[in-house]
């Protein structure tokens, strides 16, 4: 591990995609929101994403001249067409569309269909969050994880944001719908430990804490058991049915990687129309000094609202640089052209 | 274990709504609804809730005057001041106008305040996709689970309701916060059984499957551990957010009973302006086979969608009668001054 400024990470990866093809002002952006995520310490949609992303690119994956385009408008519901182009442009695009809709009529909804992996769903509700916005949004995927009570994998992980400004640190919750990522039980194995808890069943139907049989199952767990496995199945129903687009199903046989062709749902609320900023912040502040004011657990030391832990990780990070695995960072200057 | 026609079950509950003080229609439609929760297999909230609400009506905690009135209208959103009127009234109404605003803007959304208890989430679901709307909706409550890290009871368990309109049977999403309810628990404990996976933490912060240890601990498990810590966060600060109306932290300070100034929020969707209702079957279907075909699991000898079961329970008991339990049949009798 070693730590390197902001900028020069964001500067690594812009390079990383001008080199993959795309132009200047979408190879800022993009290499604006990985560098962001990995400075909330989210690497997994951040600097370790950059080479796969690339790698989408040269096969093809992800059309580089693809543009939102609308196809619907109905009152303060807009559906667009993403036409594959690059998942994080297609998202930012869609939720300042659903903040322009909610500033009009007090809540917007944007149906994004034909979209590619949009990285870090947090980034969208951040974003909404910063310009004084309420915001829900979720996007299916394709299956990778079974239903309550199967064997194979027919459900996506369907990761669901949720977010609400606050003066001193909006609260964004970013949740995918298994208990954990395969990258968790990846990084798990590797350090030859155990899940805190256990993240799924072996190839015998065992619920297991350790991470080697799950990844070869398949079988990781939803959250909740059932209940994540219905939330999941909902959220998949519902993207596909308000974009007009893909659910899981069809997004399997579109075959190109990750999330190539998903469906993506952004709501947004204004809530200064409603009690203002003032009054949110209020409430706000009311629920997380409550939370937070927990007596903490046995194992605990304190007890924190969604988004704390990134924003101190962020404020941190931003000053002393961004903690990053030296692998991945000497693959993103390759992918840069420079030497390590 | 007896069983009792639908009709005869309503009229009891009817009648002992009568008795409370309740109006002729209200009662009515209370004792509907009630029954319809039995019917489909939720008792919690159907038969076993009749005591427990003539109880608060009797303490004063449901004023049965009580109806929602308007506060503000933005665009597609109204917010709702339910003046502690019977929960369910004015779930069903804040539903039903939530359809009128999607029905004219494509999205509405009702945020009620000052509310009661709305008994089975599920109930506005169906409503809302019984006649061809998607819904989103949920409560806050009062203080009964720990954050994630927490000792104490600080957050609502949040009852979280999401459906999908389909022609073969609808998608319907009910579920708290919790992963069992103190109902189940005690259930479990008076059978002396185990729960079948870890429901809470022990008085020493041990994880356990044992009911009674979580009932006198309180420290019952969020879904997800701290993911569902982190959604009933949210949920609560948006519920209060939107209906300009109380969040956990303040119906603790309330002091009338289970969800007594709670607040609701209901979102309606109208997908016959979008795809349509031939397009959102498709789809919904598409989901369903695809989810229902999956293999079963060692133990499961199917797998079902959300909203399966309990549709399947609804169309036996309506033929066969309901299933009730007699300690709890012949309170309601009793309350509705027959003799069991």
């Amino acid at each position: 591990m070693t730590r390197i400024p902001f900028d020069l990470v964001q500067q690594a990866v812009f390079e990383a995609f001008r080199r993959a093809g795309m132009n200047e002002a979408d190879a800022g952006v993009c290499a604006r929101v990985h560098t962001e995520s990995s400075c909330d310490g989210i690497h997994s949609h951040g600097l370790n994403r950059v080479a796969r992303f690339v790698d989408y690119i040269h096969r093809g994956w992800i059309n580089l001249e693809g543009r939102p385009t609308r196809v619907k408008r109905l009152g303060a519901i807009e559906i667009l067409d993403g036409d594959f182009g690059p998942g994080i442009l297609n998202a930012l695009h869609s939720t300042d569309r659903a903040l322009e809709l909610a500033a009009e009529h007090g809540v917007g909804i944007v149906a994004l269909r034909n979209t590619t992996h949009w990285m870090r769903g947090g980034s969208y509700g951040w974003r909404a969050a910063d310009r004084g916005f309420v915001a829900i949004a979720w996007t299916n995927t394709e299956s990778c994880m079974p239903a309550w009570g199967a064997r194979n994998t027919r459900l996506g992980n369907n990761p669901f944001v949720m977010s609400v400004p606050r003066a001193k640190g909006h609260l964004v919750l970013d949740m995918a719908m298994s208990q954990y990522s395969y990258g968790k039980l990846q990084l798990t194995r590797v350090k030859g430990a155990q899940l805190p808890y256990p993240g799924g069943f072996d190839s015998e139907g065992r619920l297991t804490a350790e991470p080697g049989p799950i990844e070869q199952s398949m079988r990781i767990l939803p959250i909740g058991y059932w209940k994540g496995s219905g939330f999941a199945i909902l959220l998949d129903t519902l993207a596909a049915v308000l974009t007009e687009g893909l659910a899981t199903h069809e997004i399997d046989r579109v075959g190109r990687g990750s999330c190539g062709g998903c469906s993506q749902v952004f709501i947004a609320i204004d809530p200064r129309q409603l009690g203002g900023q003032e009054f949110t912040d209020r409430v706000a502040d009311g629920v997380v000094d409550y939370v937070t004011s927990s007596t903490p657990a046995e194992d605990a030391t304190e007890v924190r609202y969604p988004g704390e832990a990134q924003l101190r990780t962020r404020v941190e990070q931003r000053a002393q640089g961004i903690v990053v695995d030296q692998g991945v960072w000497a693959e993103v200057l390759a992918l840069a052209g420079r030497a390590a």
